[in-house]
């Protein structure tokens, strides 16, 4: 990577340091759900054919519904938010960005690589991750304030009857929304963009003809048709958080944000809490910015015993 | 799409024209292997997890040496070719690009996007496309003459020893790959740009981070790395490249250009050649710019009788 930055993932770097195979550690870096929506079946020229305008559309249309996106609001499917939030910088002239901290740090690294300046003082652009990683934070339209405002919406599913897509329609409002997360599969890499369409129209230029796999357009309908299964993963990852409290809290840390993908606790030293975990090859997540943080993924059913043991 | 352009592939449109079925038709409109590396199995987590750093370097490694990468240059992979199309007029500020003509129109299109004008007078920018779509013409090194020189190698993996790679170290030359076209897994998404390292890191943040999906990643490393198969699969284009040729020119057609993974063809009406093919729901391509030009794509193993009756 050109500028590698602080992200979750890493487990190649905790292995080295720490041993063991890939598949003997549990990955609690990131706020991906751990029980992923079933990979379907597909024909096999979802691998071979270019993917056509019929497969591109049908996913837009389930994505439309599934998050009810506003009639005046168009969407655009992507290879991942991030590809996205890399592109977002290009929508104006370079100025003043607004990035209420701390947050996910690809946003300001995207707006200072494309020469914007961070400041709070009357932006030209804002962005909110709503609700906020690592604090769970959730903004409401109050925060729609720049003449370019993006509500990254990667961890949103959980509750979403809190999403602000319903304002995507807004001229300058982006709403951005994450695939791999709340459906469990990021390595499929998948999301979308929902904005006036003229923006849409801007960031699909950028993006190119099919940036989206064949798999990804296929597994993503399917997903994003299936109520059923987004309901039921609401309510188990909401009875996991409250069971991961409940676990880490009895060691002394505190609750100190989150959202059901992801837990963000208080703890006496963080980096001692991630150390004494890899060695029992269970990955964490801390920041450079607190020695107390110490954010925590949910574990798979299986995995639970393990970190329990390992607390 | 924004700027929906002339492309290969609309299957959708033939097939909403003449009926039928899709799994009834026969698509030549592209220059895709119809006989695809074949899908190897890979673990769940390639779906699931967000790509490792040791799964990228793994298919940059695969890709150096496949492409016998010269030393000096870097790899990128993106998802797709098209997308580092869309991406490459952001390298330089906007001047005068010459993409000599006909050519694959994208090229034109992302610069004309980025607000460059299309000139052959004193350019800052020049691609050639290495053969060119359609014509089939190689180019050599005096080809490669502005500050910035893009030689998209989509087609090139027929004829390795005709790459131009060995010069992509060279300040201001990039070299893009496509995987989607000798390997037939269009839907996939995977391309490469080789250039200096500094154009790669610029690149690969216009792209942000996790740009290749996870079963990109694996299938093009297995794939990159089976020269077995690439030489095997040569001389298969080869050989029905020559017997498509015979078929073809049987019925007054002359060979006006191509390569092993497509042929063009001068025909007397090319609108009323590819009517009449579709209408046995074989679908083909014509160009704007031309009354005579026609090109298939090479027909799967079991298609060729379907072709020799229509015709």
């Amino acid at each position: 990577m050109a500028n590698p930055r602080d992200h979750g993932g890493g487990l190649d770097a905790a292995l080295a340091q720490h041993g063991g195979a890939r598949t003997d550690w549990i990955d609690l870096s990131t706020g991906i759900n751990p029980a992923p929506y079933p990979v379907p079946e597909f024909a096999p020229d979802v691998w071979t054919a270019l993917p056509d305008h019929a497969a591109q559309t049908a996913l837009i249309d389930a994505a439309r519904r599934f998050w009810q996106v506003p009639e005046g609001a168009a969407v655009l499917a992507a290879p991942g938010a991030s590809c996205l939030i890399a592109n977002l910088p290009a929508l104006a002239p370079k100025g003043r960005v607004h990035i209420p901290t701390p947050t996910y740090n690809e946003h300001a690294a995207a707006f200072v690589a494309h020469g914007w300046t961070l400041s709070e003082d009357r932006p030209d652009a804002k962005v909110v991750v709503h609700p906020n990683n690592p604090t769970g934070h959730w903004y409401d339209k109050d925060a729609l304030t720049a003449p370019l405002t993006i509500i990254d919406e990667s961890f949103a599913d959980v509750a979403p009857d809190r999403s602000l897509v319903g304002h995507a329609a807004r001229p300058g409002v982006v709403v951005l929304k994450s695939f791999g997360k709340f459906w469990g599969l990021a390595g499929l890499r998948l999301g979308f963009a929902i904005s006036a369409p003229d923006t849409i129209n801007r960031l699909t230029d950028l993006l190119g003809p099919w940036p989206v796999s064949g798999p990804a357009l296929e597994i993503g309908r399917q997903a994003l048709s299936d109520q059923t299964w987004a309901t039921d993963t609401r309510n188990r990852l909401s009875a996991d958080a409250g069971r991961l409290d409940r676990l880490v809290t009895r060691t002394g840390a505190k609750v100190a944000g989150g959202c059901p993908l992801f837990r963000l606790y208080h703890v006496d030293d963080a980096k001692a809490l991630q150390t004494q975990l890899a060695k029992h090859h269970i990955w964490t997540r801390i920041f450079p910015y607190s020695r107390h943080w110490l954010r925590l993924g949910l574990p798979a059913p299986d995995q639970w015993h393990r970190l329990e043991a390992a607390l």
